[in-house]
C-alpha cells in the first residue's frame, strides 16, 4: 500500500524512494496512536457503565447497564450510516450543514476506494482509523444524559432520543468546528471537545433532567435526600477508566503522534484530573463536613472536562489551575442544581456542561496561542449551547407529549429492573 | 541489534544503511503494536471472568475465578514447554504433526541465539513477541470451555483437561492453517481463530456439556429453570473487556501494524460486535418478550466472533451483516441448546461454536479474496471440529471413567466456594 | 519539532536530512511505548484499589477507596512539585542528594523551553513523557503501604505519611540508582524497580504495620483469624488490571521500544507472573490445605515483583524460577508474619518487600550481565531498605505521639464509612 510521496526536487531517484518509506513509517506509527486512542475512547463507555451503576440503586442496576451497552452500539452504527458524513462533509465554504454524499457511497458500496484516501489527513491517519475514532466519540454525548435522568426515563424514550441526539445533533454541531464549518471559520477553539462532546451531552442532561423530573422521593419538604449507590467500587473503576480513556481522547486529539505536543496533553490531562480530584475533595469537605469520596471522583472527571478543550494550549501549570476551578466548580454546581430541584444521578450537568464551559471559556483566559479569544470561545460556547439544549428539549418535549418519557410510579419505586428486564443486577444469596 | 537489510544493488553505502534503519524502523513499529495486541489479548482472560463470574450464581463465585485465574497461567506455561513448537514447527512439507525441536532447546538452553531470528517473520515482530502474542491466544480455547461447565465440573478434572487441551490439542489443530500445515495448503482460511480459537474452544464446551450434564434443577419437568447470576455488572465489565480485546486479537492477527488493514480490520470488528448486539437484542425481544442485556451480551460477544474469521478480507458492510446474524444465531443457538437438555452456564457454545462456524462459513461466502472458498472453509470447519470435538470428548470420557468429572450434590446445592475454597466469593456485611 | 541529527560525517545534505528524520521517526515510535507504558502503569492504581477492597472489609471499602483514589493525586502533585526534581537531580558527581532548580524552574514557569529538551534521554522519549512515566511509578510506594494497614489507620495520618513519603523520601531513594546517584556509580542494579519501587513501599509497609498495630480480633488466643474480604472478583480485577500494568512497568522501563529487549522483558514478566502463581498455589495447599485462591492471586504479584529487577537481564528459564521461588516465598512469609502478629490486610509486606528483596538478589544469581554482582546487589537492597524503614517508621512514629495514626476502637468496629465517610460502599437493597 502506498501513501503520499513528499516531493524533493531534483534528488536522485534512490532518495526520493527512501523518503517515501520515510513518510510511510510515520504515517505506520501515527496511526497506530490513533488506533490505541481509539481502544481507549471505547474503554470510556465501560467508564461511564461504572461510573452510573455504582452510583444509580440497585434496583435499577440492569435497566441503567441495558444503556450503557446499547449506547455506544447506536452511536457506532448511527455513525456509521449517517453521522460520520454529517460531520466531516468536506464544506465547499465554511457552513453550517453540508453532507458527504460521495463519503458516504464509498463507506457501504466501493469500501476499497477508501485505502486511496488513506493519506487524506495529513499523513496523521487512514480513513477507517478516522471513522472509528470520531465514531467512539459520537457515543460519549448519549452516554453523558443516560446518567443524568437514569432511574426514571423510560428506555424507550432513551433510545428514540440518543438515534436524533447522536446521530444528527452531534454530527452536526461537529461540523461547526471539527468539520472546517462556520465555528472554526470564526477562530472557536475546542481542541478534544469540552464544547463539542462533554457540554453537548451537558446541555441534553440538563434538557432531559428538565422534563422527566426528579425522582420520588429526592426532594421532600425542601430537602435533599440520599439515595445510596449500589456498588462504589463500580464507581471507582468507572472514574479510573475513564481517565484512562482520556489518555486517548485528549491524546488521540492531536490526530498525529507527534511525540511533544501528545505528551504535553497527557501530562496537562493528568495534572488537570489530580487537581479537579483535590478541588472536588476540599470544595466537599468545606460543603458536607465529610471526606466525600463521590465529589472527589466528579472533581477528577470535572478536572478532565476541564482541561479538554485546550489541552495541547495550556501549560502545566495552568492546567492545575482550570482542574482546580473546574473540581470546585463541580461542587457549587450540584449544589446549585439540588437547590434548583435538578435531580441529575450521577452529577453528568454538574461535571460535563458546568465544567465543559468552563474550560473552553478557560482556552481564551490561558491559552499560549495568541490566536484563541475570550469572545470567540464565548461565542462557541452560546452557539453550540443554544443548538444542543433547545434540539435536546425539543426531542423529549415530543416525546413527552406523545409516548411518554417516565416509567411509572410503580416501576420507579420497585426498581425498572424486574419490571423490563426480567432479571436483578445482583443475586447474592448463599443458600437455595 | 540489526535487523534484516533491505538490498537494493548498486546504490551507495549511505543510501543501504538508511534503507536498512528504515527497516528497523517499521519492524520496532510492526513489533510495538503486537506487544499491545498482546497486552490487549491478556486482558481477555479478565474479560472472561468477568462474563463466568457475572453469569455464574454467586455460591460458585470463587470457584470460577480460580479457574479463571489458574488458566491463562497453565496456558502460558505449558505454550512454553511444548505448545509453541508444536504449533509452530516449521513443516518441511504442509502435513498435521510436527515438532520444533531445535526451537524448544534454543528457548530454554541458550535464549540469547532467539534474537538473531529476530527479523523471521517478515519484518514483523520478534520471536518473544511471536510466543507471548501466541501463549496469550492458546488459553482461551480452555476459558471457553470452562464458562460452559461451570458450577458442576471438577475442579481438578478441569486442570487435567485443560493441561491436555491447551497443550496439545488447540497447538496441534493451529499448525494445521497458522503452523502452515495441511489445511493451509488446502486454502483454508482463519484470519484470526474463528475456528482455530474460537470453535476449538466451543467443541471441547460441547463435549464437556454434554459428559458432566446439567446442573440440578436446571431442566426440571421440561421447563428450563433460570439461574440468576451473580453480578450482571461483572458480566458487562466482562464483555467490554472482551470486546477491548479484540482490538488486539484481531487487529494484532495483521502481524504488522499496516495501517490500512489493521483499521479495516478494526472498523470491521467494532461493526461486527455493534449489529451482534443488536442481532442478540432483537431476537432476544421476540423470543422472550423482554429486554434481555444477557442476550445483547452475548450478542455482541457472537458478532465479534463472527467476524473474525474475516476480518481482513471483509468490507464494512458484509461485517454489519456477518456481525447481525451471528447475533440471531447466538439466541436460537441458545434455546436449541436448551431445548436438548444442554447446560452452557454462560452460553460458551452458541457464542464460540455456532458463530465460530458461521464466521468461518462466511469468509466462503463474503470474503473479498476471491481465493477463498466455501467448499475449503466447510473442510477447515469439519476437520478442525472432528479433531477438537473427539479429542475432547476422549479426555472428558476418560476424566469420566477414572477419577470423575463432576462434584458431589451436596457440594453442587450448597456451592463449591466453601467446599473447595474455604472462602465466599462476596462478604458484605456491616455488622460484626 | 526538531531532534538531534546523528552526524553523518561528508556525507551529502539531503542525505544528512533523511537520516535526521529517520532519527525522529524512532524517537517518535520509543516515545509512543512510553506514553502507554505510562498509561498502563496508571491503570496499576486501579489494580491496587481493586485488591484491596476486594480483600478488606466490606465496612471499610469506602474508605480503602478513598485512599487508593486520592494516592495517586498526591503521588503525581507531589511529584511535579518536588519529586521529580529530588529524583533525577543530574548529580554532577553522584551522591546521595541534590535537587534540579533550573529544571523545577522550567517545568513551572518556562514550560515551552522544556521542548528544546526533548531528545535528551538518548532518543528514546520527550521531557513530558518522562515526568509522566516516572510519576505514575512514585504513587506505587504509598499505595503499597496502604493496603498494608488498611482497616484501622486513620486517613489523616495517612495522608500526612503519603506527602513525606512519595514526595521526599521515595524520590530521594531513587536518586540514588535511576538519577544517577551513589548506587549507580556503585554498580547496584534494579531494571525496573523490586528495590527502588517494591521493596521501598514493602519497608514502609512493615513500618505501618508495626506501628498501627493489628486490627482488633485478628489474633485470638495465638490463633490467626479469618476477615473475609468483601469482594473477591474484585481482587481478581486488581490482580489482572496490576498485571497488564506491569506490561508497562517493565516494558516501558527499557526506556525505549527496541523490539528484542522489550519483547523479552515481556516475556520474563508474563513467566514470572504465571510461575509466581504457580508457587503461590502450590505452597498454599501444602499449608492450608485448600484451593486457596487468594495466595495464588499473592504469587502472581510475588512473581512479577520478583522479576522486576532484572526482567532485561535474565532468560526466560531463570524468570520462570525465581517467579516460583517468589510464590512459595509470599505464603512462607505471610505466614511468618501472622506468627509475629504482623496484620497485613493484603500482604503487601510478603509480596512487595520479602520479593522486592529476593528479585534484586536474584539479579547477583541469574543476570546474564556479568558486571552483575550479588554484593552490589545486597548493598543496595541494605541501604536503600535501612533509608525506606527508618524513614517510614520515623514519620510514622511522630504521627503517632502527635495527632495519632489510629482510629478509634469503635470506628474500626462498626467500620470506618460509615464514620469518615457518611456512605457504605455496598447498598444492594430491593426494596424500598
Amino acid at each position: 500500500m502506498k501513501y503520499f510521496v513528499p516531493l524533493l526536487a531534483n534528488e536522485p531517484a534512490a532518495d526520493l524512494q527512501l523518503a517515501s518509506e520515510i513518510a510511510e513509517n510515520l504515517f505506520t506509527t501515527n496511526n497506530l496512536w490513533i488506533m490505541i486512542s481509539t481502544a481507549l475512547v471505547f474503554i470510556m463507555h465501560l467508564g461511564f457503565a461504572g461510573v452510573e451503576t455504582g452510583f444509580g440503586q440497585a434496583k435499577n442496576t440492569v435497566n441503567i447497564l441495558f444503556k450503557n451497552t446499547i449506547t455506544p452500539i447506536l452511536g457506532l452504527l448511527t455513525y456509521a450510516l449517517v453521522g460520520f458524513f454529517l460531520m466531516y462533509p468536506g464544506f465547499e465554504t465554511p457552513g453550517w450543514f453540508a453532507f458527504d454524499l460521495d463519503g458516504w457511497k464509498m463507506f457501504w458500496f466501493s469500501p476499497a476506494e477508501a485505502d486511496v484516501t488513506a493519506g487524506y489527513a495529513d499523513g496523521g491517519y487512514t480513513y477507517w482509523t478516522e471513522f472509528l475514532f470520531q465514531g467512539m466519540f459520537a457515543a460519549t454525548a448519549a452516554t453523558i444524559v443516560s446518567g443524568a435522568i437514569a432511574e426514571r426515563v423510560k428506555l424507550s424514550a432513551y433510545l428514540v432520543f440518543t438515534l436524533f441526539y447522536v446521530g444528527l445533533v452531534y454530527p452536526l454541531i461537529g461540523s461547526w468546528k471539527w468539520g472546517g464549518g462556520a465555528l472554526d471559520e470564526l477562530g472557536f477553539y475546542d481542541f478534544a471537545g469540552s464544547t463539542l462532546v462533554h457540554s453537548v451531552g451537558g446541555w441534553g442532561a440538563l434538557a432531559g433532567v428538565i422534563l422527566v423530573g426528579p425522582r420520588i422521593g429526592k426532594y421532600v419538604n425542601g430537602k435533599t435526600m440520599d439515595k445510596p449507590g449500589a456498588s462504589v467500587p463500580l464507581a471507582v473503576i468507572g472514574v479510573f477508566l475513564l481517565w484512562l480513556g482520556w489518555f486517548g481522547f485528549n491524546g488521540g486529539s492531536v490526530l498525529s503522534a507527534d511525540p511533544g505536543l501528545v505528551s504535553l496533553v497527557l501530562v496537562n490531562t493528568s495534572l488537570g484530573a489530580c487537581a479537579g480530584g483535590m478541588g472536588g475533595f476540599i470544595a466537599a469537605t468545606f460543603f458536607f463536613k465529610r471526606l466525600d469520596l463521590g465529589m472527589m471522583l466528579n472533581g477528577i472527571l470535572a478536572g478532565l472536562v476541564g482541561v479538554t478543550a485546550g489541552a495541547d494550549v495550556f501549560t502545566p501549570g495552568s492546567s492545575l489551575l482550570i482542574g482546580f476551578i473546574a473540581g470546585l466548580l463541580v461542587v457549587f454546581s450540584s449544589v446549585f442544581l439540588d437547590k434548583m430541584k435538578l435531580d441529575d444521578v450521577v452529577g453528568a450537568v454538574s461535571v460535563h456542561l458546568t465544567c465543559g464551559v468552563w474550560g473552553t471559556l478557560a482556552v481564551g483566559i490561558f491559552s499560549t496561542n495568541p490566536e484563541h479569544s475570550f469572545l470567540s470561545q464565548l461565542t462557541g460556547v452560546a452557539v453550540c449551547g443554544a443548538m444542543a439544549f433547545s434540539s435536546a428539549f425539543l426531542i423529549f418535549f415530543i416525546l413527552k407529549k406523545t409516548r411518554g418519557i417516565r416509567v411509572s410510579e410503580e416501576h420507579e419505586r420497585t426498581g425498572l429492573d424486574s419490571h423490563e428486564h426480567g432479571i436483578r443486577g445482583y443475586t447474592i444469596v448463599y443458600d437455595e
